[in-house]
């Protein structure tokens, strides 16, 4: 992948970009006549200093894109009409990591798919047009970011973190469960014992009905869904109550 | 959804965070604790006007979230050792989308689902430290945004970015066809037949070979997939030079 800005002017977007390649493993940036003063000062942005010093520039989107067989124009679809398909993001990601995964099954004989033409650009717009339409004839088409059509356009940084994030995220990844083990029946029903107890010694009002009363503790305590080094935690708790208020009496 | 920034420091983060939620339609800001100063410098910020309008400001955590059910931390994994269960952003999303649902299912009768405290405040800390153990002492669990181990501590604006965008992602979303009906094989082999037409009247050396040569043009031609209006746009410039080519003899 070769992250391609063209005519960026605000050297905080540059190390922006550069930052969130970083985070998510992206290193060929490659900037498309931006001003030398911004280029240079991008190089100071935290965190993204990798990247930065191997970034290359380019005076024209053809040198950039040289080695890609494959070029995604980003756009945020605005009032232009546009000759380009174009894709929401998460079908465009699909596409892109299609593309890449093929020309890897093709180059596993050797280790140089770039080399062989196998890139992708990804490429993207100054902060206050986008890209041009002569800038998008370069592009085999366009990806949009599914915002709201009140507000589409987006900031720069913002926008590569996304379509990088895009890129490396596992639609697989499942909800983690819960840290440690679940307690048992014997520490809840140890908790409603230890609960009742400290509500008898402070002289609770709704003691007297019993059997209901102590069914509607017992399900309280079970709804908690304890862990069970919380269950202990909290029966410590109750018991030192127990006993402060049995010495009070 | 409530988007809660604890201890902010760069007015260019709150107006970042700000523009992410509008352009992804998330309207409730609550700052905790900021720089007085860096929380009205934001207020200049691109296209974010009416979120930071009716951003909120807080003393404490507490009150932040107050009116919320679920409250997600999010955390770069660093070498804390965290209590809480943590989530990759992918699994996370779905979790947070569940709750949200099942608030909405529970309150389809009235309109108020926020106000009967069903809310969700996700939560992001500080540029430099991120969140206190004390600050996830508020939270149910823990997100992440899956980057690199090497390079996991994100642009605070980029991070909302990012989380914001897992939440309106479409994850059915397919590619679109594209644009425009494919050429009919009786439009590319009007095409065939002009290239060879154009190839023979610029005297191509391999024309002689017949057959073979014939049958290698027409599977370039269809290789190519044109669209029917491209390949009438073929057509015609192939026609004029093979007119060009036909006149200088």
């Amino acid at each position: 992948m070769r992250v391609v800005l063209v005519d960026v002017r605000n050297p905080l977007n540059i190390g922006a970009a550069a930052r969130a390649m970083s985070n998510f493993g992206f290193r060929h940036l490659r900037v498309v006549n931006p001003y030398d003063v911004a280029f240079e000062g991008a190089r100071s942005a935290v965190g993204a200093a990798d990247v930065l010093a191997s970034a290359e520039k380019y005076e024209t989107i053809a040198e950039a894109v040289a080695d890609c067989s494959l070029v995604v124009g980003t756009t945020a679809v605005g009032p232009r009409d546009l000759q380009h398909p174009i894709q929401r993001l998460e079908a465009g990601a699909t596409l892109i990591r299609a593309h890449l995964s093929f020309v890897c099954d093709r180059a596993s004989v050797s280790d140089h798919s770039a080399d062989a033409g196998g890139a992708c650009a990804l490429m993207f717009g100054s902060e206050k047009y986008g890209l041009s339409n002569k800038d998008m004839s370069h592009c085999h088409w366009l990806m949009r970011i599914p915002t709201r059509e009140e507000h589409f356009s987006m900031n720069l940084g913002q926008a590569v973190a996304i379509c990088l994030y895009e890129l490396i995220r596992d639609s697989a990844a499942t909800p983690e469960p819960e840290k440690g083990s679940p307690a048992s029946a014997a520490e809840v029903e140890r908790i409603h014992e230890t609960l009742l107890t400290a509500l008898r010694a402070s002289g609770y009002p709704k003691m007297n009905t019993s059997d209901t009363f102590e069914g509607a503790v017992r399900r309280l305590v079970v709804r908690l869904r304890l862990q069970s080094g919380d269950a202990e935690f909290l029966l410590g708790m109750l018991r030192q109550m127990v006993w402060r208020m049995k010495t009070k009496e």
